[in-house]
Order: C-alpha cells, then sequence, then structure tokens
C-alpha cells in the first residue's frame, strides 16, 4: 500500500501529503535520517488522541443514555491500543511507515503499540488538514463501526468483573480486595486498595471510595497482566 | 450569581438553559429530588472533559514546537482539578450548584472535586448548546490564559522532579527507585518500578523503559500525595 492508495482507499485526498508522511514516521527513522528536517509522529499522535477522544465521547453521548460510568468503559474499550493496532493493520498502515533498521528487524512494523500510535497520528495529520469533520467521519467508519462487536463480547466490562474472569481462567483463584490505607477526613477520604491473586499482591488502586478504589486497583492489574 | 448573571458574566446565552441547570446539578440532588425527570451533571462532565482536553491540546500543538512529552505535562498541568476548580471558584459556580442537604452540610459548595466537575459540566452543556467554537472560546478565556503563570510556576515539570522537590520538602529525603519486575522479550519489554522514600514503598509504576515505568511510579506518587 503506498500513500497513494491509502488516500483512496480511506477517501480522503491531502492537501499536504507531508503531514501523512510524518504520521507514517517513527521516532527511530529520524535518528538514522539523512534528512535533518523531517519530524517523527508524536505529535501528531498527541494531537490525534484528543480528536479520537472528542469522536468517540461525543458518539457515545448522543447514543447511548447509560451512566457516564459504563461511557467511559466502553470508550476505554474501543480506544485501547489492542482495537485501533488491529484497525491500522487492517488499513495496511504497516506497510507505510518508516522505520529504523533496527525496528524493523525486531518487527515493528507489525508492532502494536507502534500501530496503534500512527492510527493516531494519522487522525491528527486528517485533523489538521481536513478538519474536525474528516476526522469525525473516518473515525466513525473504521472504528466506531466496531463497537457493537466490542459490546457483545463484553470487553467493555468494568475492570473488577474483567479481572474476576481473567483471574479464574488463569489462576483458578478469585481476586481479593485489602484495605491498605485509608487517609483524610471522612467527606474527603483516599482509600488506598491492594489487589491480590493466591495471597500476592497484583496491584494497589486509590480512590475516594472503596469500590472506586477496587475498581482503579483491578485496572492497574489487568495492566500488568494485559500487556 | 445567578444563571441569568452567570450567562450574562461569561457572555453566552444558552438557547437551552435546561442543559445549563443540568450542570450545576450534582448527583446528591438527584436523590433528594421531588421531581424523578431531573437529570445529574455527570454525562454532561463526560462529554465536557472530552472537548476542554481537545481545545487545549490544539492550543498546545499550534502553539509550542517542544515534544508531546512536554506538552502532555503541560496538559495535565492546566486540565487538573486544582485549576479547574480555581476557574469555577472565580465564576463563582458554587453559588449555583444544586446539592444534597448532606453534601451542602460537609462543605461540597465549595469541594474542589465537585467544582472542577461542575465547570467541565457546564463546558459538555455549551459544547451541546452553542457548538465547539463557545466552548472553546470560554476555555480560551478562562482557562488557557493561565498557562503561561503555570510554566512560570513549574507545575509542569515532570512527575520524577515534581515528586524530589515535594520529598525534600516533605521529608527531607530523596525519592528511590527500584526495578520491582521485567517481563517480556527484550524488545517488548515491560518494567515494573517502585518508589520508595526513606525505604517505604509510596508507589509502583510500570512502562516499556525503566524511565517510563518511573516516570509513572512518580505519577502514581504524586497522586496519593497530592489528593
Amino acid at each position: 500500500m503506498t500513500l497513494e492508495q491509502f488516500q483512496t482507499e480511506i477517501g480522503v485526498k491531502f492537501t499536504n501529503v507531508e503531514l501523512l508522511k510524518q504520521a507514517f514516521t517513527h521516532r527511530s527513522y529520524i535518528n538514522e535520517a539523512a534528512n535533518k528536517q523531517l519530524q517523527h509522529n508524536e505529535r501528531l499522535e498527541f494531537l490525534g488522541d484528543a480528536v479520537l477522544e472528542l469522536v468517540v465521547t461525543d458518539y457515545l453521548y448522543h447514543n447511548f443514555t447509560n451512566p457516564e460510568g459504563e461511557l467511559t468503559n466502553w470508550r476505554s474499550s474501543i480506544v485501547r491500543g489492542e482495537i485501533l493496532s488491529q484497525v491500522a493493520l487492517q488499513l495496511s498502515m504497516g506497510d507505510m511507515l518508516m522505520l529504523s533498521k533496527g525496528e524493523e528487524k525486531s518487527g515493528g512494523r507489525n508492532r502494536n503499540l507502534i500501530l496503534a500510535n500512527t492510527f493516531e497520528a494519522v487522525i491528527g495529520a486528517m485533523y489538521l488538514d481536513q478538519g474536525y469533520e474528516t476526522a469525525n467521519k473516518f473515525i466513525h467508519t473504521y472504528l466506531i463501526t466496531l463497537l457493537p462487536d466490542i459490546i457483545a463480547n463484553k470487553t467493555y466490562i468494568d475492570p473488577k468483573s474483567h479481572l474476576q474472569e481473567l483471574s479464574q481462567d488463569r489462576l483458578n483463584a478469585t481476586p481479593e480486595y485489602r484495605v491498605l490505607k485509608e487517609v483524610g477526613p471522612d467527606h474527603d477520604k483516599v482509600f488506598t486498595i491492594g489487589v491480590y491473586a493466591k495471597n500476592n499482591k497484583i496491584a494497589e488502586g486509590t480512590g475516594p471510595s472503596k469500590q472506586k478504589a477496587e475498581q482503579n486497583a483491578a485496572a492497574a492489574a489487568l495492566a500488568e497482566w494485559t500487556k
């Protein structure tokens, strides 16, 4: 897939193709490049990530009446690296990536994190070159269409339930939560809770209630386990 | 300050004032309210948070050439609860808040977290009622104008440096970082690092490099200390 073909595929013709090229330029490539004017894609990724966040948030707000907590879970499920890199792969984004030889050798072209970041950088470039509406449409077409599947597969479930399932599968054990610390006055407490599997601490979380601190601890444990 | 006065003050006249009212409705108020049609502000906050994130990100991208990591730090500094609640106080947002009697008694009207969430909910309501551009202008006027001060006060500094300063001030000790775990193949490692003050573990962080894991551990420690 070339940049030209990619633009045809997604139905977006860039005014400034250099921006799109930059979106496909990994940090490692810059170090080896002779052209010192080249810029890598991390600033575009920073921008694209925020565009993506608003597009998905706006969609969820307008299409579901669920409470904020559920919408937050669904949003995290859809914008997580694993999903973004799948979409990037499906769009053959790896083909256009510019990487150092070292990254190339170690399989960087297909690495999830690099692909997910590239996907966000492409969104950033599109937003700059074509505006919010074009980025909005692109995100709808390639990402938001996956939401029904994600909901059906229950990947949106809350961290505690998710960890519970994973812990059963992996260790045949139920996670336990223990309060490690409780600080502050009654109306403004902060709880620190540890989550344990078979008496080994996996992670900790803090929050203004035990329930919130447990969810945060579970999320931290999931981050450990699924990284 | 009434809703009417507030709209005059910020120079934004809502078409649907019910949205603005909802932005000022705390969850606790709903439980006591006779009118079961009322909705609290958490969904609006969910939306406003994402609008705020994009406005600030777009501003930083266009006005600074710094690397993404620095922009991310600046962004966190400006959208953090402490700053948002300051702006909410300055706009007398507490006056218009609808709270339960219990929350009211325990000082909820001036609590940082409630005020910061209300500020985000007002942005969400404004975005729905008036569109992105109006929210953009509002955020520029009341929040982004604070950025030079924030940068001058170095509240943007990276988590490790910030923790180092805090730890010196509070404990007269330098934080220490210890690698607790290293998993995965060479090109895809995940490090877990603990940060300690006077041999007590404050928090842990994970990341694809030791440096990143240390920053994450420091950020987690700051979250503990400054909550």
